[in-house]
């Protein structure tokens, strides 16, 4: 992390100038990490919110715990500068990028997916669409505010709003089959 | 484009350059971009799946329109190697992307809430939430699929899928208020 707030470009970060750094061998670091992307993936998520503890009590409240997450996450990042420049060179390095996918998103897809499953089976969501689609619905607009538009409205209580908005349904209500 | 699909860095793509590969002077460029940045993002978006025309029967089916662009051109630009690189360039020169966003993105999301807003005073939308907010509720789930996730699956018809499942609720409909 002292290396990143330097300002220091990834490329130039070796397994050895980061043992150096941290004072320690470099076979210190190989007993932990197989190498420089795993070990860069892991300095991004400790230092970004970690992952919630879920409610279990609904899945409404869960969903709203995962995205009330994201975006905090959103908000985070953008008063971090590190973690902004940091997210901009993992991109840029497919090797890296694949890592993070790997170890970061994809268990919060399952998590998420997982949380849509329980809804579907105590009734609180529908069950009569598909699951991905559904995982999209819900966590597509966070995502597109907190990732892709840097100056989207982030407010508190939107996680709820997304939530309950989607679930209610953007028909009028006087408009609905009974 | 030929200059882009032999690879050349937009760094090094200056006006000079661009006007000699098109067998013109420079002063018929300045004529009609005032610069690289204005140049290159006519060029992107010439590159791309034009915005449609859009029906006008109902908020619907505009909706659809729109989102089945936005679809198009994730699929489009999967295929397309150079679109690809010239998306991923554009995002790391601050001023080029800021003159897409402006000049691209600007003008779409206003059509998009304006066929919202009819939808609104027609009776197809609730009133009683913010309209950026049901903006970003139908096309987020489109932009995560075919922006932020490269192996995001877009089939035909999920234009539909999503509109209508939006509008529907994704409660079950058993346990609905009449």
């Amino acid at each position: 992390m002292k290396l990143l707030e330097e300002g220091i470009p990834l490329a130039e970060l070796s397994i050895e100038r980061i043992a150096r750094t941290a004072g320690v061998g470099k076979a210190a670091i190989y007993r932990r990490w197989s190498g420089k992307e795993e070990l860069f993936v892991d300095v991004v998520r400790s230092a970004e919110p970690a992952d919630p503890e879920l409610p279990g009590t609904s899945m409404r409240a869960d969903l709203v715990v995962l995205l009330e997450t994201q975006r905090q996450r959103g908000v985070f990042s953008r008063q971090s500068v590190i973690l902004h420049n940091v997210h901009a060179q993992m991109k840029s390095s497919p090797k890296i990028w694949a890592a993070y996918q790997n170890t970061v998103i994809a268990p919060r897809r399952r998590l998420g997916l997982e949380v849509l499953r329980r809804g579907q089976s105590n009734g609180e969501l529908r069950d009569d669409v598909d699951i991905e689609l559904l995982y999209d619905l819900f966590v597509g607009p966070m995502l597109v505010r907190s990732v892709l538009r840097p100056d989207g409205d982030l407010p508190d209580g939107l996680a709820e709003r997304i939530v309950d908005t989607l679930l209610e349904g953007l028909r009028p209500v006087s408009s609905r089959p009974g």
